[in-house]
């Protein structure tokens, strides 16, 4: 198995969580937050998405992109489409990095301070991700939701 | 570095925010739970203290062994003193599996349903905390912290 199919298995078996987690809540509650300074759920999906999408076209450029733009999110339809079509680009961007390329320098020095090996962008990506979702879980809940997946996608 | 170092220092980058995280917390609200059917937030931090150390001692014993006993968790000193011994105890376990031990299969069916190997066991054991760390934080806004350290320790 190449470096990038292992990293794939790893991150897909967190982000094909987040469809069925998104469809779990109620249409209306979209923009629901826990405290007032927080993220919304709808803004707390897209950050997941939007993160990912940058740090994987990082590693394969080696050095950082634009962050994408934001599609249309306005309904619970509309951010599964979003998850779709990220989790397709992600998905390509890790998969065209080849072995050599996970143990070179990746220049992320403007936002991260330093510039990272590739390997450890995707580890971060991969983080970054079961941090939010892990929070998404207690949005949900108390968005009123009330079957939820497992954490992890078996 | 061994395999052992390496999961240490990726374990300890989110093991080592959660006594800041517990520190930043009101000490008069450690029964918070975010709904009704949730672990509250001691419950929470015990669990991500005992599910480490009984997923490090599988890894270091090859088949899993009694779930540690429940130490006094009544007062934020005491949730931050069971921290810093169940750390020690999960620390040791990792830093003694050899590279080779990395590849062994750990007997897990009873629990998991299939046979694990250790370093599959080890990564299952950082997911499963960085998941419910996230958690915590939004339980620590909701009871009222201001002031919270970075999901990842530097």
């Amino acid at each position: 198995m190449s470096k990038a199919q292992s990293v794939l298995a790893h991150w897909h078996s967190h982000r094909d969580v987040l469809a069925p987690l998104v469809a779990s809540v109620p249409e209306d509650k979209l923009d629901f937050k826990p405290w007032d300074g927080a993220m919304s759920f709808r803004d707390l999906v897209w950050h997941i998405l939007a993160v990912s999408a940058t740090f994987a076209a990082a590693a394969k450029a080696g050095r950082l992109t634009e962050r994408p733009e934001q599609p249309d999110l306005s309904t619970k339809q509309a951010l599964l489409d979003a998850i779709s079509t990220f989790t397709e680009k992600t998905h390509a961007d890790i998969a065209s990095i080849s072995d050599e390329q996970f143990e070179s320098i990746v220049e992320t020095k403007a936002v991260f301070g330093a510039d990272l090996p590739a390997k450890a962008l995707l580890a971060s990506l991969i983080d970054h991700e079961i941090h939010h979702k892990g929070q998404l879980f207690v949005y949900a809940r108390l968005m009123g939701a009330e079957t939820l997946p497992f954490f992890i996608h078996r």
